[in-house]
């Protein structure tokens, strides 16, 4: 049967979208056409808009509607402290939980030799003018606990060890709170012991 | 942290979608920051499209670019076989399959006393007509197997059974191909053993 290329269309956009497959665009499809034209022009605007309207912060790499980002720009945050991340969501994830005041540094990905992405891709040089200044004490490097994670968190530690009072941490490994070590895996259960804290 | 407006905006918009929760929403928006601009235009063009350029059918409530739909339009089909259906993209399903010659009448749902939705909100009254033509001598009830689906087959079964010449059919039920009777529950076991065919 041939489908109707107003449907197509929009199925073939769902699709490109990460984790969405050909039967969930099929499914958010046929749930558009429901949806009174009104609601469709607003969805339809605020694509067009997304990248319009927002900059990335020339500081830490953030995505906001403002250049420096309302994080870097804001007098309360404590600058002398930089989270770094692998992307802008990651900060949502972080600032969600109120209890980190310091600034953050995003990298926009990891190194991944196997997908040609190199340092020189990712802004991880841009880091180093930021710690040069000197008003910076600390550093969490907090990109994921995966291969590729690790793998940039290594790099930048070689990077950065040269300053000398720049006190470098790697956030922590172990059990996600809620879990039960019945069902952890032994990598989780063997850097939870490693990472074990005296009471 | 306020996030910016365009990123929210286009969040909540993918928020609306079935199945689609906070996170999902966040990961999609973020993704579409690294696609280009004119990726972004066409599938906002799309979605605006989607409603203007499709129709109805008249006949069997099947959306598509033209009235009748071209599976009623379409003269190798077999106008005497109705299968019965509760959404167009029902009819994406079976189509895919090319077993099915007849043509079809999209429901537009199930009857649904809970979400007061009842058989005047659905297409089950303009199925007579269609029967009362006298040129449709099979009908098959091919809504979902779930409670609300075969209450909707009960009630369509009630409401034709007078049509003494007309063929009427409920799709099989029983084990779906390559599942394993291991894994399968008991009611479907049930109707697979009601449904048994003799070789």
């Amino acid at each position: 049967m041939k489908i109707a290329r107003a449907i197509r269309d929009l199925v073939e956009s769902f699709e490109k979208l990460p984790g969405i497959g050909p039967k969930t665009a099929q499914r958010m499809t046929f749930y558009l056409l429901h949806v009174p034209q009104k609601d469709l022009e607003s969805f339809s605007k605020s694509l067009i808009n997304l990248k319009k309207n927002t900059k990335i912060c020339s500081l830490c790499f953030n995505i906001s509607e403002t250049d420096p980002c309302p994080i870097c720009s804001d007098p309360s945050r404590d600058k002398g402290k930089i989270c770094l991340l692998e992307q802008p969501l990651d900060i949502l994830a972080i600032e969600k939980g109120c209890f980190y005041k310091g600034v953050y540094h995003v990298l926009g990905g990891v190194i991944d030799p196997l997908n040609n992405i190199g340092p020189e891709e990712l802004h991880i040089y841009d880091l180093l003018p930021r710690l040069k200044s000197g008003k910076i004490n600390e550093l969490i490097i907090a990109t994921n606990p995966t291969i590729e994670g690790e793998a940039t968190a290594m790099y930048i530690l070689n990077l950065v060890k040269k300053y000398k009072d720049l006190k470098i941490s790697r956030i922590g490994r172990g059990l996600p709170t809620g879990a039960a070590l019945e069902y952890a895996d032994e990598l989780t259960l063997s850097k939870s012991f490693e990472g074990r804290r005296e009471y």
